[in-house]
């Protein structure tokens, strides 16, 4: 069952969610990320994406990377995540998110909420290391990097793991949606796809 | 005409908007927002509310009063309420906000804007002093306090303006609510005619 179309009228438009990909630098988190959110938009879903690093730049400019400095980053994008959600928006969170408790905090808070462990082994991180953090910890240029000399809290119920040295891409947003869908459809939710437009392009 | 009743269906989710309160301390934004925010809700409306002192607690923590940093805060409300406005959601944001250019910056962002100027003299917002800053501005035990030592840029072309030393709060907020349901209206308007462009094409 395809549930963009499993409920009729306004029901579609009722519960939203959070995902929450958390995971090492270069584990994969955004490219899963990116896919979920474009297969979601494509099915007509109100989605946003919350990706750590424009909420570094729109939210949390001036914060560094000390444990306070990382919670206080996870509790604002936890904050905008929770107003959406309760908005019937589906939100996605890409964010390091190192520690455990706040994590478990912005569950609390939000409710409708699945966490996606983004898990690859540290040495095939660095051996992506996408954005370049690796090699500047390696190099001494920069500190506080996540699973090198700053801890990393792995989640202990993960609604999905997603073992990326081991899967492809498609392989984990796949899982992602069926999680999602299974998810949704215990809330007897389905999100905003709107029939009209549906039957206009049918 | 009550707009909550006068659309079918979808419509009355569809679009979002952001209704700004922007003025000085006890000037009255937090008691007409409240109104506002209330009467929406009874009608049914997604709405949320981003009052300035709770935007200070869970997104700008850290933030002092320079221009560089509370035009640092007005974005990030910005920010929040622009994802909230493009998913439906009508947002009131009630902050001073004191600064003109930021204030268009948002207004261009967010597209669907309102902007409330609540204006009353500076001697009626000091006998009000809600929150006590305008006698801790007097006695030296705070600075940077809008209208006192620090600027307030008001509106060229507010929306709506508010005299709150010459009208009640339920008329403010009546004002308000107005000017919602004609922008509303001319939003409903439009959607209308791009429906009847969908139907052409089907």
């Amino acid at each position: 069952m395809s549930y963009p179309d499993a409920l009729p009228g306004d029901a579609k438009r009722g519960k939203g969610l959070t995902v929450w990909f958390t995971g090492l630098s270069s584990a994969g988190k955004t490219t899963i990320s990116r896919s979920v959110y474009e297969t979601l938009r494509s099915r007509g879903h109100r989605v946003e994406w919350l990706d750590g690093d424009v909420v570094r730049r729109r939210l949390s400019k001036g914060l560094g990377f000390s444990k306070e400095d990382r919670d206080e980053n996870t509790r604002r994008i936890g904050f905008v995540a929770e107003l959406l959600t309760r908005n019937g928006v589906i939100v996605l969170v890409s964010a390091i998110s190192p520690y455990r408790a706040v994590r478990d905090e912005m569950r609390a808070a939000i409710g409708n909420f699945l966490e996606v462990y983004v898990n690859a082994p540290l040495e095939v991180c660095q051996q992506r290391d996408v954005n370049g953090v690796y090699l500047r910890a390696r190099t001494g240029q920069i500190h506080q990097v996540t699973g090198i000399d700053d801890p990393y809290e792995l989640p202990l119920a993960p609604e999905v793991v997603c073992a990326t040295d081991r899967e492809t891409p498609p392989q984990s947003a796949a899982k992602v949606l069926g999680a999602l869908d299974n998810f949704q459809n215990s809330l007897n939710y389905a999100a905003d796809c709107s029939r009209s437009l549906l039957d206009v392009a049918s």
